[in-house]
């Protein structure tokens, strides 16, 4: 197994330097508890005309971004040789992990009007090399995130992946007014605790469905404190009297939009609550089985089956539309009618050395991988 | 098991009469081989005012008609009793099958001046019950069928589900160009050769699945005189190399439109071969299997899986529309684009009694249920 410490390849700096700038980097995809390697390189110089110099607050670990290292992923990471420890003739070449997070700007390159040293930003570019103390980015790869001293860092830092998933899937689907009602699988997740959020905000009744656990009834008095109308365990719904029980809540109206990030059965037992003109919006897969349902729904009910990708929809819309987005989504967070998702932070102290803090992010992303975590995890690199 | 024939409600008419209308009715929902029974009754009289008296010429048996006379359909067919042998206080009430049908005027009631005697007709509402001679009919169900000597009975007589579910597949979900291409499976079905044609008639390319056979050659001639641009098996589908060949066809083109009427894994199958953006229209599950589709092809590659049914197309457009449908097809036809469908005529004589046609239409169902019909089947119930 590859690992970059022994690279010849990689040119390492003493950690005893007066300040040390550190990322979590790899030379290759593989399992991220072996190719993951924190490394310290100089500090920035002072930032080229149109770029400033950042450094990261936090940086969320999502699922996706192990699926980036493992080279499994449809987005692929840049190479960062030019940015962190520049290699001869290009022989030195990696890539920074992390494509979510919030940075402070520490230094601005000449012709940069439009940001101010201190101010809050988030990545535009997918796959920015987000786990990293300071970096250099271009002015038009960042986006300000509005002043405001209810927005808590940890909300900052996970404002471009999963509150943005939520929103536009209650949004670009269907037509939904106050009122309607949304069914939707993993509600316990971030996105799903983000569904119910911004669905309560929005006058929309939900249904949600999670797991049966040993703690049923204390999840259960948690998404509804967020605004869950009903909340049914998978057990539940493959019961026979689901239906009648759904219909009694729903007063008989038609449920149009449903949520997917599990798969398999369940899903199908999901889909089948859906009624006439249905939309089916898949947009994760946890539970890694294929999506199945009886043709009949499609002929006879006319649902339709869609995926969401926030990259993707990053990646077709105008800037202006994405500013729009992230101050919507900004406003529903200051008026306490979104709250800061359940986290750990992961910090990677000043006076750790390099193998240790290795040792410390590798063991993380193989607990993140086995679903150790209830929870979001962000990484905090502290820095000078 | 209940049968028509030994029904005390039922009143039979001798077969004797001058003239004999006749029609395949059912008392109630089961095995069409069981509940069908032909009915002679009294000959019609005048029409009243708005409506007109129409023979019917040929009625195709399609497959979701066995399901409408099973009972397991979403269409349910209208009670016929005050058409056909009314009952006392509504003690005989039945239904005639068939949905489809050509029929030609006979006599025009009162205020009907849009028709006259000896027009083509089909029929506008669903489940009209075409298996007959001569039904009373609305002036405002039917629609005249334009007049035309290049036009096939059999051709007018298919005119409202097959070509139409073809031709608005190919329109109303993905904005085609010449050029583009189509995959479709079940590609020897009736909507399947349709479809070749409607493709080919457009400027459109077609890969096209069907079934192993023994003469398999002789069916790839076929399709490929109807405009087929390449003919695959379900065999040669689930082989490695069809990506690679499939890909060479299409010079690397992305392919937006499936159209699927199986189901199943060889439906999986054809879907991994749709393109960034595709659409997969699913209007059949002969296979009787779940569309199973790995939730990363909705996700990364933006698939979005519909339904589409003839039947909701009519219900949800204009008679405009539908007028305007009608003569695309029809032009389609009387340019030699759209040729009559392969089909066996059933004649149910005059000479037969009742019973003998019972036997005849019973045993014709039978073999269609079972799939012993390779070709549409077309019933001739003959009359004076």
């Amino acid at each position: 197994m590859f690992s970059l410490l022994r690279s010849s390849s990689l040119r390492r700096f003493s950690s005893s330097a007066i300040r040390a700038d550190r990322a979590v980097v790899y030379a290759q995809n593989g399992d991220p508890s072996q190719v993951l390697t924190v490394l310290t390189y100089p500090n920035l110089p002072q930032p080229p005309p149109n770029s400033v110099n950042v450094q990261f607050l936090l940086s969320p670990i999502n699922p996706a971004d192990i699926n980036v290292v493992e080279g499994v992923y449809p987005t692929k990471p840049t190479r960062a040789d030019t940015l962190i420890a520049p290699g001869k003739n290009g022989e030195c070449q990696f890539f920074v992990g992390g494509n979510e997070g919030l940075a402070r700007v520490t230094a601005l390159g000449a012709g940069v009007n439009s940001l101010a040293v201190g101010d809050w930003v988030i990545m535009l570019k997918q796959q920015a090399g987000t786990w990293a103390t300071d970096r250099n980015v271009s002015a038009t790869d960042i986006l300000k995130v509005p002043n405001s001293e209810d927005l808590t860092e940890a909300q900052a830092a996970t404002l471009t992946v999963n509150p943005p998933t939520a929103y536009n899937m209650l949004s670009d689907f269907v037509a939904l007014q106050s009122g309607d009602w949304v069914i939707q699988n993993g509600a316990n997740s971030a996105v799903g605790q983000a569904v119910i959020q911004i669905a309560a905000a929005k006058g929309l009744k939900t249904i949600n469905l999670i797991r049966d656990r040993p703690d049923l009834e204390q999840l259960v008095q948690k998404l509804e404190n967020l605004g869950a109308t009903h909340v049914l365990t998978y057990d539940q719904l493959s019961d026979k009297s689901v239906r009648e029980k759904v219909k009694e809540w729903t007063g008989g109206k038609a449920i149009r939009l449903g949520l997917n990030c599990v798969g398999g059965k369940d899903t199908t037992a999901m889909a089948r609550l859906l009624g006439e003109d249905g939309h089916l919006v898949s947009y994760g897969a946890m539970a890694k089985q294929p999506l199945s349902l009886p043709i009949s729904l499609f002929i006879f009910k006319n649902l339709t089956c869609h995926g969401f990708w926030q990259s993707r929809w990053y990646s077709q819309r105008s800037l202006g539309e994405r500013e729009t987005l992230m101050k919507n989504l900004v406003n529903l967070m200051t008026e306490k009618k979104l709250d800061t998702p359940e986290h750990e932070i992961i910090v990677v102290k000043m006076d750790e050395s390099d193998e240790q803090a290795t040792q410390k992010v590798r063991e993380t992303l193989q607990a993140i991988s086995g679903g150790r975590y209830g929870k979001k995890v962000l990484l905090k690199i502290e820095s000078a």
